[in-house]
């Protein structure tokens, strides 16, 4: 039941969890898990349409019960699971797992990537016969492949980074700062319903929309797990847009994510205030043909390591091999990466993933290249595999654009 | 060194970092802990300067070792400290610390109510013989008292959010969509130097700057522990600001946060186009009764807990007790929270906090209640305690804004 307020199609429809916990209870029953609980706001959103707090109880062959810590209400408006029932604390689950006549399970999956160390350990005390097993893996494989209804969601969250790109001449102004470049930006993604906030799964990765870069200060390395870096404003967020005054001729990098609906799409396109030194067109040029490579041999059944070193072996054919991604040990540990609800999401195309590619699957590839004492030079968008190749989701013109 | 880019005293004085080591270290040694490893991006920041990723290795009574995993010399630039060392891998750490003639510690604490339950369990299997114990306590009571350097951030970050309302009458225009709105006072705040991220330590605790909120939909509570709700952009971000347009005469509460160079403050105003109802303004002045019946009696030496009762008693004289904070399993467990570099930060001003509140800690004390078919009022401003009482670091004015 939706508000007036929403826009239609935003509630998970019943069909889509259906399929989804068929996804997991399948995962379960072949990897020999009895019972899971997942904690985690995004987990339990996905099995059940609904974030409001709890902790998500399943098993492989039953139903599956969402219990909830507050706000039933808005519980049972959001999810179409049939079980919803309220819980006042994690310390009472054991039992009212038993008064549900539910026989406790000998084995526990949990998000042992993502769960903190002292709720795993209040779970060993609750449930002191029971194996804690860990069942992240599994949760990540699930979210992978994306249906027709994700795919609808991530299409209209790269309608807006495409109207973005458009509007570029209008927003990017000589003499502004990376900073007020992005709140430029950003309130134009909001106004298009952006939620402004993005998910990461991994342990301090930490983003706020994307990066904006510019220069050879936009070249630096940060503390995240990414091609790009910057200033920051500061040591304390030391990623992304700072209080760098844009300058003419400057290579200018806009890494923003989409977001619409928690379905987030990545994209990098460059721009200049003025023309940029040759080098940098023909860096441009040549990432633009590292991902004409990728496209041209991508196909479900190869695996995300191929597609690596593909990257790899182009970028080094071209003679930009030492600064490919980064150089030395700030070198990022891949060329793309899934995404879908969280920004970090599976497969990797990275070094010794050898996993299968298959159809459905939403990634980002970004092959990008520093030039030293120029700044970071590269290309993103975010494709759905299909049995035809690669299909970009993210449409907007990848013109260097010299503004 | 900062760079050209970087506002003046923006990193971390290597006086700063010594006191909080000291401060830390003392309680490592009254506490009996032997050595600690921090893992979190801002632990490791609030006591080397950098977030550059690695560890850092605490002992009572040596200078800690930062190790790092990449970028090596940006971490030598942002950090005072002495030994910055690399490290390759988490696996390689027993070893190195052997290397370098570091006895293995009998115990070791760690962010045990932050770090993924998997990293926990390969720390154990890397140091068997080490005692593993929870640190995050002692770690929290360390930010909890703020520096004089401290708090002349927060009162940068302060000064944003008073811009911000002087701002209002040429922000907030009748016909916005409550995100509209939003990305008109983030564009507004990034301008002035805000981040954008807020930090917060709570599994699960999702924030994006705030909350702005209209009406009766703005009153919907959560999913996250929090006074305020909102319809949000859909079941995936249901909280805060939504596609909702504002309408005349509704209450509109702004909950949002300034940042500078890490340390946020909490700050809520009220505002409407064209005259609310009667009962929305007499809610609002009992609210602010309510925080001056609280700046009447905190000073240090009262507890956490004593701040919420009184606050809830004089709510409840002013007839609003069914509502204050929220009403039945949704209301809030807390009339206020510490603010630093984390949004919920220590102390807290909820029942059974009943620790001393002591001079130098910063909190955001926020009075609001849920007028049924109306919408959320309410006041929120973030305060220095002193001998002389509170003192409000957010100093913008507090009428209820007509415009």
């Amino acid at each position: 039941m939706a508000s007036e307020f929403s826009p239609a199609g935003i509630y998970v429809p019943a069909f889509e969890i259906e399929h989804r916990l068929q996804g997991i209870q399948d995962m379960m029953v072949q990897d020999g898990f009895e019972g899971a609980l997942l904690f985690q706001n995004l987990d339990r959103f996905y099995f059940s349409g609904t974030m409001q707090p709890g902790v998500l109880f399943l098993q492989p062959q039953e139903e599956p019960i969402l219990f909830i810590r507050k706000n039933i209400d808005r519980a049972r408006e959001e999810s179409s699971l049939e079980k919803i029932v309220p819980l006042t604390s994690l310390r009472d689950l054991p039992a009212t797992l038993l008064e549900m006549d539910l026989p406790l399970p000998q084995n526990l999956g949990l998000e042992l990537d993502i769960l903190p160390a002292q709720t795993y350990l209040q779970i060993e005390t609750l449930f002191p016969a029971v194996r804690l097993l860990d069942l992240s893996i599994q949760l990540r494989r699930c979210r992978m492949i994306k249906s027709s209804w994700e795919i609808e969601n991530l299409r209209k969250a790269a309608r807006m980074t495409a109207e973005l790109v458009q509007a570029m001449p209008s927003l990017l102004k000589p003499s502004l700062t990376e900073l007020e470049l992005a709140g430029r930006l950003e309130s134009f993604l909001r106004h298009r319903g952006h939620q402004g906030f993005i998910r990461t799964r991994g342990f301090n990765q930490e983003v706020f929309y994307g990066h904006i870069l510019s220069g050879t200060e936009g070249a630096r390395a940060s503390y995240i797990d990414s091609p790009s870096g910057g200033l920051g404003t500061g040591p304390a967020f030391s990623q992304g847009a700072g209080f760098k005054v844009l300058r003419p001729h400057e290579p200018i990098s806009i890494d923003y994510c989409g977001c619409f609906n928690g379905y987030i799409v990545d994209q990098t396109r460059m721009f200049s205030l003025g023309d940029p030194p040759a080098a940098v067109l023909e860096a441009y040029q040549a990432m633009l043909e590292v991902q004409e490579s990728i496209k041209r041999r991508t196909y479900p059944g190869i695996t995300g390591e191929q597609v690596y070193h593909w990257a790899l072996e182009t970028a080094t054919r071209l003679g930009y091999r030492d600064y490919f991604m980064g150089s030395g040990a700030t070198r990022a540990a891949y060329v793309g990466h899934g995404v879908g609800l969280e920004l970090d999401e599976l497969p990797l195309l990275a070094p010794k993933f050898n996993w299968t590619l298959l159809e459905n699957m939403v990634f980002a590839f970004e092959p990008k290249v520093i030039l030293p004492g120029v700044g970071l030079i590269g290309i993103e968008n975010t494709f759905l595999l299909t049995q035809q190749g690669l299909e970009p989701l993210t449409t907007a013109p990848e013109k260097f654009q010299v503004l």
